[in-house]
């Protein structure tokens, strides 16, 4: 049979996402752990369906989370886990007539170009079978790869190694492909007689060696392949993510000036020249445009920032935050479900929640709007160009009129009308000490 | 003489704590610098401790501080620093009749694992001494340990090192364990012959060496070993055992996107399933519940989380705060001796001292408790589903009955009982604007 | 010729500044981004002032920020941005009759001792141009430099470099160094064929080469060559410049638990036993004095914290702060414009602005001075010995004496003498609360 690769045949990924993570200690589906606010899954998901005819994904009982972020893929349930051969296994109607390639939900971040360069090492000449394989500078238990003329030979567990074989570091990365005509008879054949009575698909490996079949081990780096087992694991996975994302900001034309210290969300869209100062923490759903600034310690998530505003130090900006060109969020201060016109600033230890503030007007020091009344939410509408006096207090549902003036620390429970100036304090009275 | 490994003789360990450390450019003794929050002193201490039969500890004049942290074991006042041979015969009386140890408290990461070792080497055949060292892969100022057929034959100090020697990265750590009755013999013929005037206790070894003595090098890694004689070597020391604890967490089944961001104390307790987020720090004494979660910006002391509670981002939780399960904590609030219950929410720019709040109660935006008069501390009792108003003054001591509700903007100096409304705030007033 | 190497002739460096970086995606001049809040060309300058006799920055059209920083020396423009050789032949007039040397406003972190060397070497027996090299791990895309018996034969770009050119690790740095006569020679020889039809400056290479000159490879680290042309780089040279001022400071006796989440200012100033929790960021110009303790996610910039003071956690320090001996400034607070007294107190959720506070006088939480009309700023002044009741506001401009006491919400609006009390709020009214 003559093999093209141009023309390739009908590929199948299966990602195995029926784990648990017994070593994450935890009780979300490993498969959810998210990295960078993402799901492990969903990075490669988002791969693999860029690059696979079809794909099917293997759950757990119980795991509707997990399903519902695989739709509209073919999603198959494994009611025992008895290893990944049988997992493997559970997916088999849907392996097509052409290539099937399994992979892992802990295993996220294989790249785009890896998976095709997968699909076209099977397709060359001889290649009976495609292992992917990495150099790893601690091979901890990943089992070894002897390889002979270019050819896997035999895969070693850790505990069985010599110690001639402990000095191989080419590391068997567990993702398999093949075509399914012969994946399906290797599968038949592994058997469970170990310590778990589990069925391990890495067994295939030996039983086509045995046939003759020739196996290639290709290569890529430990940061695509190596698997999230562990806390530790997914720590240092999020480093790897965090890192790629900060370094796609630089290149961008954002400053940051020390990208180590900010966090970003997978989805975070940073514009030209946006200037991110040193302890910043971007939740999900952010949108910074060009120009603007975010200075330490301010934490956002869910909100807008239009060109040239300045947030921070100190701002935390919830969901549906929508922060004016020029405006100043400052310290201290947290606003959500808040839009800020053009230019407006409020600069401190301040609480605006479902209000929108005209362009041109300063919030002062310390006000609070009560949207909250125990039972439902109201809205604080504020006209332009107006000043709220310090530690105000907007009692919702209310409305202040542009160019209105509130005195400081106002209790304001009813509407303020255009231009005017509204007071609501007691006054002020000395008297003598009495000696203690 | 045959000597068996199994059973050992007596094993005094003596640490030499005298130091006030010149290169540390600081006020307090060396051995009091804490890591995570404990002084390093007590690292040594702690392992010391389970491994040998008594402890002595070298301290210098007028370190109370030291002697105390030392009890119950026995504390040596060193009254002049005339060297590491000077301290080590201060305490000359108490090393008994089987082998002593010479320690520093500057050397705090020595594990316990490696002080066993050192009691076994000293017990094989041949062995007169035991001297710990490290591989160093930029060697420094530490002392070259030159090796003939597995001996130590000389130290040499890296000012009198011919280039060859330089190439050596095998380092004297200066832990030096022998058999009591050789070691009080070559400490008697250590000499100060040199630009200090000082005994150094490194000299033992050419004495052992020129009688004959063999003297092993028991090899150590450079992270336990290294010694701490800057703030640079402490900040060294310090991410060091940040990284066990962060380790050891995550073993634990503790989630933490960015680890290296997050500051522990060595008795934090954090259950299974917590979540940190990046940039958050924990003082002494935390105690976080499994299922908790513990937002950015954070900083924790002295307090207790439960089970599910939230946490930050920006909160601030001062000794004996207490937060109640499924309660929540949010934005630049500060709470201390205070303890929120089950599903009470304060979460915004409030501050709570000396207070309880009943469960499922809702504290408003601003909310202030004057604990204080300027003489005592006062206590605000709130009950049970009460709601406060935003930006309320709680004048304690006073008390707030279960389902009440505080006006927004209500200074509050007197009780409310329970299903009470309480005003304390003044009428709103409109006027127009006198134009400018 | 003979030459000395104590009895140097003139030396002139040319500093390129022209460039706009459009990799950093920036509208700010290249020389203009900070590290450390200083601009990179004045890094530059501040080592080149030191080493040579006379220098000249060529700065692009309408830099006049970069002429003004460039000021006191001389400045030339290069109208149109036709390549390095073209830059450094506009600023031939002032080359002198010694020796010439090209450095780039993009490689601001060359030492003093770097720059004294290239003198030196320009000076050896011999040698007739020196450039700059450097030892790259990843040479990217810079010039891979050819040697022949210790003489540069000849530069290779990447993209003409054959496999085995590739090997090389040796790197052009750019910085060039010759006599003024060949200098000028070899410029005027220097074409623009190629594709962007511009002048390049290491063509002078290949020119001096033909004629049979001697030109020295002198090296340096790359930490101190590689060029800043992306913001990735601009991040790797913060963290230098970061690391370097962390290990000064702590090398004096600043204590830094977490020194990799300390971000210092070029001029910050910290002095002996002053403590530095994780997670502060210093601004420009900042003096902490001895035995001070700055703790966490505090943030300070344009202040003054005097001997034994403690800040934060949580404290945002603006322009002018002024925090006196042992006094205390703590979570969430902000301080503009604003002088406390030794041993004063301001610890919870407060802003003072153009505030002057006596000693010891306590400052309660929610404090706010309210110290913009809108229009103008005004003083707010605070005796000694006085007690701020929580949530005050303060309407400056106003004073309060001595030993007075505000009640807790009490809205100041007038003096207040010494040793009185003031009120300023409402009375309370407990009602029964309506049904729901």
């Amino acid at each position: 049979m003559s093999k093209s690769t141009n023309t390739l045949p009908e590929s199948v990924a299966v990602i195995l996402a029926a784990g648990m993570g017994t070593r994450m200690r935890s009780a979300k589906p490993k498969a959810m752990h998210p990295l960078a606010g993402k799901p492990m899954l969903r990075y490669l998901l988002d791969n693999v369906e860029k690059v696979f005819d079809k794909v099917v994904v293997v759950v757990g009982p119980n795991m509707d989370e997990v399903a519902q972020l695989a739709a509209p893929h073919q999603v198959v349930v494994q009611e025992h886990r008895l290893g990944t051969a049988h997992a493997a296994i559970q997916a088999e109607e849907y392996f097509g007539n052409g290539t099937v390639t399994i992979l892992y939900a802990d295993n996220p971040l294989v790249s785009k170009k890896t998976l095709k360069k997968i699909l076209e090492c099977q397709q060359q000449r001889d290649v009976d079978m495609v292992l992917m394989a990495m150099e790893c500078e601690d091979p901890k238990s990943y089992g070894r790869i002897i390889e002979k003329k270019g050819w896997v030979r035999r895969i070693v567990e850790t505990a069985d190694a010599t110690e001639e074989e402990k000095q191989i570091h080419l590391c068997n990365a567990g993702v398999i492909c093949a075509k399914v005509s012969s994946f399906k008879y290797w599968l038949r054949q592994i058997e469970n007689k170990n310590s778990k009575k589990e069925y391990y698909l890495v067994d295939a490996v030996a039983i086509a060696v045995n046939e003759g079949k020739h196996i290639k081990a290709l290569r890529a780096s430990e940061a695509e392949l190596s698997g999230i087992n562990s806390k530790s694991e997914l720590a240092v996975a999020e480093q790897i993510v965090q890192q790629k994302l900060r370094k796609k900001a630089m290149d961008n034309g954002v400053t940051m000036l020390a990208p180590e210290t900010v966090f970003l969300s997978a989805d975070t869209i940073l514009g030209e020249d946006v200037l991110i100062y040193p302890h910043v923490v971007f939740g999900p759903k952010v949108h910074v445009h060009a120009g603007a600034e975010i200075r330490s310690f301010s934490h956002l998530e869910g909100c807008e920032v239009k060109e040239d505003a300045v947030v921070g130090p100190y701002a935390r900006l919830r969901p549906n935050a929508v922060i004016g060109k020029d405006a100043h969020v400052g310290n201290f201060v947290e606003l959500k479900a808040t839009t800020l016109g053009e230019g407006a600033k409020v600069n401190h230890l301040t609480y605006l929640g479902d209000a929108v503030v005209g362009r041109k007007t300063n919030v002062g020091a310390g006000t609070i709007t009560c949207n909250y009344d125990g039972v439902n939410k109201h809205q604080t509408i504020i006209g332009e160009e107006a000043f709220i006096g310090s530690d105000a207090i907007l009692v919702a549902p209310v409305e202040i009129g542009n160019k209105s003036l509130i005195a400081a620390g106002s209790v304001i429970t009813e509407n303020v009308p255009e231009n005017a100036l509204a007071f609501g304090r007691a006054r002020q009275v000395n008297k003598k000490k009495t000696t203690k």
